[in-house]
């Protein structure tokens, strides 16, 4: 069975994946062989730890995908220069409470300083260290704190530090976002983890996504890339809290051979490592939905049968991402009126003749036109706390579904009186 | 002068352009000669006129510009058709309260049965007849309330009657918005008026921007759809309140030619006219952001200095539509990084060691890099209820100005709880 080949499964799907792989009770990245993490408060944040650090000791493959905001935070920067010399990364080193974006050459200068403190810490080389940052933009990292942080993680070091760093890289998610797997045949011995930060506000100016995955695969870099960039853009890339794109979001990939199974040129293998990786990215991307601040609703929208996958996509986004369905959800008000003007301002070329709406199963439009709908029963299922709309779209084949949330009054007092709150 | 050359002023400056027209006391559509109006209340809504008519017994030039949403409301489909027909549009028929959108044949049938109608009534042919529609989506037009709404406004029809038009297209805006002016040399003798209705939400579910023009002038179709797609392109184009965008919207422009002076082969009249036309639709689209629901501030966004001219309106409509920075704004936090971030999103190709930001003549960002400005006076602005900001793109001579208003409170209640009021 593939996950990922077949129809993407509703949010709250019972589907059973045990036959490909077993989800570990308390598991993080350091569930993963071989992974040791650590956190520490170095004094950016008033409480609350600040710092944390990712590492392997072994030779590594590592991938990742970086923001496309044009206004790139200095440790987006540096890692895709990284990147370029170098897979075999070995330390992550991440900082919360600062972005280090809109910086200038000192923040890059920063950025690399930080690099070699890692490199010189954990005795390896400028190469195999990634950094990363999430924060208010526009100041600049106080170098001190950093390199004495570092210096505590590197020592604090554990195979049970992934839970520390779980909750170092948060902001002001409610919880921290953790799991692990272990894959069944045909690639028993493989297990991935992970840890990721919501992209949900607020504290303290950006909504930036970050996640981190460790594995235990072999895999070549050109293999890695491909299955990381397909199930991030079905995932992470399909979940929409307020439409607004940070300068600082990253999901990283480190896969450190430990099982010694190579899945570089085993078909079979590879599938079932992308299913298990897509997994572990959906459960993640999920999470952060879940804990969208503010928010009262979990919101998904599957539009099928689309043209292309872009347009499925781009559609899914589209109404996600409108403030006027966001606030109707919100207030329980199936005013689909909303979503039909939200398909349509997408810029994708489609014939409003043809779509049909469904909010659960019931039929709300029909080939672009509204139908007399049982009134009393779409009340009811919108009082739920997770709403389902299905867009079919009956041009074509391909699907996507988006996760997003309700707009409420928390989300405008989070975000306008922010200042009021620190 | 040229105000339509030159660099867009501020929106409120107070620029002089008494050398090229003289604002009309209590202007409005009938102001310009042989243009007659009038409203009624045929019962779509509870209290207020809902139905109203625009009409000229003079031969006319209509150029119109409609949404570019791809669910476009039955009367948004019959205009174009109506238009490819004739260009001679003597009368327009305009409802508030039901949208006529996703509404299938029977909406399309029943927008051909108002045009008839009117063209009965007005003892006009059809194809010298528009129609317009505002409200809520997925409703059939009462027909038969129509019709007699229709008698009535065409029995009651009056060189006073702009007023009431004004009156009759608005939805839930505070007040209505209505402008004439008087041409100076060299197109002396040329009126235009006009009236719009905000984009800015809610009764009942879509946020339409209409707008009606009025003008005596002479002027071939050609020569008026390029002043009239370049005026609206700078004003009601560069306006957006919650980034969503209405199956319905159109503005429309009548020339009846009633002046008798021909600008269509004149360059210094047309230069005079479609300043004057700038100038109308701009006021108009101020008076929308003015009025918008729920907002505390109107927001100016403008961007200098761009590679190209989309590049320019677009980066401004990404902050405009940034809701982690209209949020800040009602906040009245000034942070700037929102802006830095929005920036970066656009998908335009630009340069980020480049850009810089002012908020009123405060340097912020300079070269994409945070400074140290002025808390205390920029904290004293922020409580303004006019907010003004300026990213120099530094990449060319393209300048846009994007108008737009905070997202508040309010905003989320006229939205979420709309069922509760009606």
């Amino acid at each position: 069975m593939s996950i990922f080949r077949k129809k993407i499964p509703d949010l709250e799907s019972k589907e059973d994946y045990s036959d490909i792989l077993e989800v570990i009770e308390n598991g993080t990245i350091t569930t993963v062989p071989d992974f040791y993490a650590s956190s520490s408060h170095c004094g950016i944040r008033k409480w609350k730890d600040d710092i944390c650090l990712i590492y392997t000791p072994k030779k590594s493959t590592a991938s990742a995908v970086f923001t496309t905001n044009k206004f790139k935070a200095a440790p987006v920067r540096i890692d895709q220069d990284q990147l370029k010399r170098s897979r075999d990364i070995r330390a992550v080193l991440i900082n919360s409470g600062i972005s280090n974006a809109c910086t200038g050459k000192m923040g890059l200068k920063n950025a690399n300083a930080t690099i070699e403190s890692v490199s010189k810490e954990l005795n390896i080389k400028k190469h195999n260290v990634l950094v990363s940052s999430t924060g208010r933009i526009g100041k600049q990292l106080p170098m001190e704190k950093i390199k004495s942080g570092i210096k505590t993680c590197a020592k604090r070091l554990s195979l049970e530090g992934g839970k520390y760093a779980a909750r170092a890289i948060l902001t002001i998610d409610k919880n921290p976002k953790e799991i692990a797997v272990r894959i069944k045949q045909p690639a028993q011995g493989i297990t991935i983890g992970g840890i990721a930060k919501g992209s949900v506000m607020i504290e303290p100016d950006m909504a930036t996504t970050l996640a981190f995955i460790t594995t235990n695969a072999k895999v070549s870099a050109r293999v890695l890339d491909k299955m990381v960039r397909e199930a991030v853009l079905r995932t992470f890339n399909c979940l929409t809290t307020d439409g607004c794109q940070s300068t600082n979001d990253m999901i990283v990939v480190l896969a450190n051979g430990q099982s010694g199974i190579d899945i570089s040129n085993d078909k079979d293998m590879q599938e079932s490592f992308h299913n298990a990786l897509y997994y572990v990215l959906d459960c993640l991307a999920k999470k952060v939905a879940e804990d969208a601040e503010g928010a009262t609703k979990v919101i998904q929208i599957r539009v099928v049968n689309a043209k292309t996958k872009d347009i499925a996509r781009n559609i899914g986004k589209k109404v996600a991402n409108s403030l006027l369905f966001k606030t109707a959800m919100y207030g329980q008000d199936l005013n689909w009126g909303r979503i039909a003007a939200a398909i349509g301002s997408d810029g994708s070329e489609i014939d409003q003749n043809k779509v049909d709406l469904y909010f659960g199963d019931e039929l709300i439009m029909e080939k672009g036109m509204g139908k007399d709908f049982d009134d009393e029963k779409t009340s009811s299922m919108m009082k739920e706390g997770f709403l389902k709309f299905r867009i079919d779209m009956n041009s074509g084949k391909y699907n996507a579904r988006v996760l997003t949330n309700d707009i409420t009054y928390d989300y405008i007092k989070i975000n306008a009186e922010y200042k009021k709150q620190r």
